[in-house]
């Protein structure tokens, strides 16, 4: 079935189909993490239709045995794994990374060839990728050299809260000197293109204090920050700040998105929230992917909550119609 | 007045008197910011019994005729202040920051003692208390060290998640080298007494990692935090960690307590949580506080609310008695 994609109840996709025709491809992750269960966990929780599944067909077949669930028409999925092998539920395995790593390649080739509308990927292990060659930081550096995309930024998506980050994966002893003007601003760019594209003509910003209470115990990160929150508003934002992140999240109702200066700032507030969406903005395609990891300490009990995915799932069919 | 003590429709104390039969002090804070608001609004919010007010009874009055409340008994206040002078809402003044000194010292004098059985402190600004002569970082540090307090701590505490802080006040990029064995196992140890004390003879406790997901971007925190969670746990503490801070506040309820390393982490998910209280602990004696400032953006507005303020004297109450 390599390369060959058609979705759930839908029909085959020719070239030339209107964008918002074509279906909305959601990866496998890595087979020993939660990743198959929740996608077919998703399937049932939201009744979807135009979607293929990108991964190994024998494993979400094996999933939905286990689920006792409805069995996949058979178009429903791209596989361009074939058998992974023998493999244990919730640990780092090259076989797994591999499997993983095939799903998101040729995910993402069908995104850039315009065969799905979307893309939607379940959680990889990073150490079991890089058993198997993987060399990018995250799944996202990896779509945005894919897909050619220089600018591009995480947003934690939640109902309540919605914030993009500055920094992601680094050390935070090494953020400080990472938070220039220039870097809060190009985020903040990215944050008001998206809320604009959703809909909101004039989304109000709230910009995050990097150090507690702002300006009170800044080294001059905040300096940097206002400057690039003074640019944002003349280009035409409606960007506030830097305000501190405590203050920020306590009247979170009051901004349609946040810049969020390092992980925690961002990831906290959004998964108090619960449900989190993790979007991939700047890439001129659109990727979301739920908002944790392969949850290994859980993967192949069933205990695995779908709601995140379900929710990657709704916003990426919303934001690429 | 000054220095007179006598609850709301309670007797005068005596000297003698039973420690739980004592009062509850509530300090006035900077006049200029929200807390005379606050704590009027608390008195007609909980129909509280057994409390005194600190603070300037002009202050006070002039902030129920404002709110149209009924007039404090007149052994209600204990005066230190007198007259404050002209001041205006919303500014850090040197007369203010001198009636809030004024006001926190004599209520920590009170706490010494004994004639209160705890203090709860409105908030204050701490550049007016600086413009007044003040020299701590805080009222907690001044608390501490005017009641001999060598080893002492920072909750915020709120009905589902409670936190101590390893480090409070300080630029984040100086953490890192704050994160010190000693240092996480004192807070944690102090975090334990506490949920012991509030009955809770077994509590979970999650430590926060310091960098995200933990190990992966650590740069030795991680290591030192570890060691914490060992020595703690040779102690009889059941400590867990370190945990990611996101992953630890999405299933939050897994612990009784957590242990931040420095300010967003524990203020992030207080303030979301909502009507916090800071409590002090180590200080062998009870004071909590809201968890907010003077708030001086909305000052004399009448906008403010005593959420956090009836949390802080609710829980000074369980606490003190």
């Amino acid at each position: 079935m390599k390369g060959k994609v058609s979705g759930v109840r839908g029909s085959k996709v020719r070239a030339g189909t209107a964008e918002s025709a074509a279906p909305i491809g959601v990866t496998m992750g890595d087979p020993a993490g939660v990743g198959p269960e929740i996608v077919i966990k998703a399937l049932a929780g939201l009744r979807l239709r135009n979607l293929v599944l990108v991964g190994s067909r024998r494993v979400f077949e094996e999933e939905q045995r286990r689920q006792s669930a409805v069995a996949l028409p058979g178009n429903a999925v791209s596989d361009p794994v074939g058998r992974v092998g023998r493999f244990s539920m919730g640990k780092e395995q090259k076989r797994c990374g591999a499997a993983a790593l095939a799903s998101l390649e040729h995910g993402v080739e069908l995104l850039r060839r315009g065969e799905i509308r979307a893309l939607v990927t379940a959680p990889v292990s990073k150490q079991a990728l890089r058993m198997a060659g993987f060399r990018w930081p995250g799944q996202t550096e990896f779509l945005a050299e894919r897909l050619g995309a220089k600018r591009h930024a995480m947003l934690a998506w939640t109902r309540r809260f919605k914030a993009v980050f500055v920094t992601i994966h680094l050390p935070l002893s090494l953020v400080a000197r990472r938070i220039t003007t220039a870097a809060v601003l190009e985020k903040t760019e990215l944050l008001h293109g998206f809320l604009v594209r959703e809909g909101n003509s004039e989304p109000r910003i709230g910009v995050m204090s990097f150090n507690p209470h702002g300006s009170e115990f800044s080294r001059g990160e905040e300096v940097r920050i206002r400057e690039a929150v003074r640019r944002a508003r003349r280009a035409g934002i409606d960007a506030h700040g830097p305000v501190p992140a405590d203050a920020l999240v306590a009247r979170s109702g009051d901004y349609d998105g946040c810049v969020a200066m390092y992980h925690d700032q961002a990831m906290i507030p959004a998964k108090m929230a619960g449900n989190g969406v993790n979007v991939t903005l700047g890439l001129g395609r659109v990727r979301t992917s739920p908002l944790h990891g392969v949850a290994f300490d859980i993967a192949g009990t069933g205990r695995a909550s779908s709601g995140s995915m379900e929710a990657a799932i709704r916003l990426a069919r919303r934001l690429g119609s």
